[in-house]
């Protein structure tokens, strides 16, 4: 299975990180290709960086991960990925980075969904920080939670199967308007962290029948 | 100390058996003063029960656990409960009993604080079923979260206080108008239950630091 990673963050770069790990394929995609192919060789030696046309174009699913304001521009470049699985892990963060920037009656998921009327975007990893991704999704033999949500079940699966490889706990949200809930938890989350915390703390839904 | 409880649904209901286990002398409000004085009964010797009015006038401590339609119908039966901790357990939901009938630039704690400007208002236990209260805050030994915001630091303590009495462990999520971030943290519960797993489910927050 190839990914295409759209943008070099420190999301991108801890996916793609455990990604490798496990074996998949990747290709990074950036403004500055080089910045890309410099984070590709760093992470693994069939890792590979570009543009994010390229890197759209190599993945049989394709990571969003860059800010919000810049995904209208992006996804233009990227074409209309035809039935491919879109993943997306963005907040539409405020200026004061702890707020959104919009919901309630949309969410960024939605509004990519928009842009991207032929491909199956699934919500994803967004209420997860770069730091519990590269300490591991562990915390005490627990492994914590990676909610998601879409339209297309099939694209979930693939989604869940991304998500249990790398050792989180897949939980299906529902369709993919249920991101207006997903969203404002990365919020939380930023809040939460804010109190004294920090980020290397993550949601886990307890479910009794585990016991 | 004393807790004023306005409601008699399962809520209300399952807090007050809790509390009335740790110690907490209860006062049930209701429409039907009948019907809040017969849960007080069936809960514990010393609960009482009468109108929302005497509810509130009774506790150091009032919980409002009504539907959010009838919330300032309710409130301004109560005056305005001076310095007195109110601890809101709403969530404001639409027809369809999982999306939100409002939020983002406001929410039902923030709307309930103007209505009560002389009280302090925390925002707690909207996030945690009936059922789990019910059958108990630890699942596999690990007490699941429950998630809080409120602006007076003092009431935020007997809310914490509050909550860890009854075996749930108590996250501090900043600022009231956090409360924008839980109101949707409920919905994303509801469509998770709604998913097959029913509500006997719960979140909790991970923290590496207490390995």
């Amino acid at each position: 299975m190839k990914i295409g990673i759209l943008g070099t963050g420190r999301i991108a770069k801890q996916l793609g990180q455990r990604w490798a790990e496990t074996g998949y394929h990747l290709y990074f995609g950036s403004r500055t290709p080089q910045k890309a192919q410099e984070l590709a060789i760093s992470i693994s030696q069939s890792a590979r960086g570009g543009s994010y046309e390229e890197a759209a174009a190599y993945g049989d699913i394709i990571l969003l991960a860059f800010p919000w304001s810049a995904a209208k521009d992006i996804l233009t470049q990227c074409g209309n990925p035809e039935g491919k699985t879109v993943i997306d892990c963005i907040n539409p963060l405020g200026d004061d980075w702890k707020s959104l920037s919009f919901g309630f009656t949309s969410s960024a998921a939605e509004e990519i969904a928009k842009l991207l009327p032929s491909a199956h975007v699934v919500k994803a990893f967004n209420t997860i920080s770069d730091k519990v991704i590269k300490n591991g999704p562990q915390f005490n033999a627990q492994p914590s939670t990676a909610f998601y949500c879409g339209d297309d079940e099939d694209a979930k699966k693939q989604v869940a199967k991304l998500i249990s490889d790398i050792g989180f706990e897949p939980i299906d949200c529902g369709e993919l308007k249920n991101a207006r809930y997903l969203e404002p938890m990365a919020c939380l989350f930023i809040n939460i962290a804010c109190q004294g915390l920090g980020s290397d703390i993550a949601f886990k839904l307890l479910q009794r029948q585990n016991d």
